[in-house]
């Protein structure tokens, strides 16, 4: 299958079976999918807390917009941001490409100066907006490796940051919650959308040339 | 190729070949990936802009970091994301959803009110934040149809999105520009990154499980 046909394949699913399991393997290549995904100047600043407790499941579902999701489905990936970038941050993510390069530390340093004195006069706000943008380029490909090994998913914005970011300790952690993706196989009968025909802009209205 | 080996074969490429340029039919697949990413709420708040004329790129590349890269690869895809959300723009995606659904327009009405609740509430400010993140997932699905052709590309922030907004009028589309994609294939002789191990957050520390 091409990507074409797997993204034409897949929809946000509505609702999971819950008696059906994803593989360890299939979950490490979705996020491997995702951590192989660019972001603004290599930096990846991210993690990806992958959920498979039942009980975090349901305790996470409460602040959930569509709970029942939450809970059937097999897994659910977090998608966690730094909350603000920092000099040292920044330095160990280029002190391990250098080494994983066979490079002398500091090879990068007047691009990684650059990048501190934009990042650090910013508020964290500012930071973190930059930051949280860079993160859904990484759910669009683990999005596309479910969509290629005919896995379920949802992409998901409707919870409350504040309530996960808390049940989870993030503050702790540097993080902050941006978006969940719910990983599973759907249940034909509940998921609604499963019989719907998909519907995207049409190409005319979605491009414009020069 | 699974997308797992497109992806580790893609990279952001820092010099294109001039001579060579990417078929009208592969640019269609690239955007066509980008067209079939989801979205919040499948509002698709954005379009692609599409530059190949050569006059635009030079134009355009005197507001780019990297100007050599614009103005010589094959094509440059901007990501412009609306404004801000409207009422309007809202029922167009629903009412030509309904349509092509062969259901009764409205059908979706409540989850149109919810979302004009919300988003009409916010400053266009709050808005264009979230609008611009969708794009990022579009983004990502472009990058990864190039790279299942075999095309190089490079994401870019590192442009003046005044420079850009006003040179192509979108104030007038109602749009702002987010993101860049260079299309086209690499100079192997002066794109250095081509030659460098591929380097992203080791799995151990990109992930936690729950």
């Amino acid at each position: 299958m091409s990507l074409l046909e797997d993204l034409n394949w897949r929809h946000a699913v509505k609702a999971y079976d819950p008696t059906k399991k994803v593989s360890e393997e299939n979950i490490q290549k979705i996020i491997e999918a995702a951590r192989l995904a660019p972001t603004s100047s290599g930096l990846q600043p991210f993690k990806i807390l992958v959920v498979k407790d039942q009980n975090i499941k349901n305790q996470l579902a409460e602040s959930a917009l569509n709970p029942d999701c939450m809970r059937e489905c097999s897994h659910v990936l977090i998608f966690a941001a730094w909350d603000r970038y920092t000099a040292e941050r920044i330095d160990k993510v280029y002190d391990f490409t250098t080494d994983e390069r066979g490079l002398p530390r500091g090879r990068f340093s007047s691009y990684t100066d650059k990048l501190k004195s934009i990042y650090l006069e910013q508020s964290a706000d500012e930071n973190f907006a930059h930051i949280a943008r860079q993160t859904y380029i990484s759910l669009g490909m683990a999005l596309a490796q479910a969509a290629e090994l005919k896995i379920d998913t949802t992409p998901v914005e409707g919870f409350s940051n504040k309530a996960v970011d808390e049940l989870l300790d993030l503050k702790k952690l540097g993080l902050k919650s941006v978006s969940l993706m719910y990983v599973g196989y759907a249940d034909q009968e509940r998921d609604w959308l499963t019989h719907m025909k998909k519907v995207r802009t049409p190409l005319s209205e979605f491009t414009l040339e020069y």
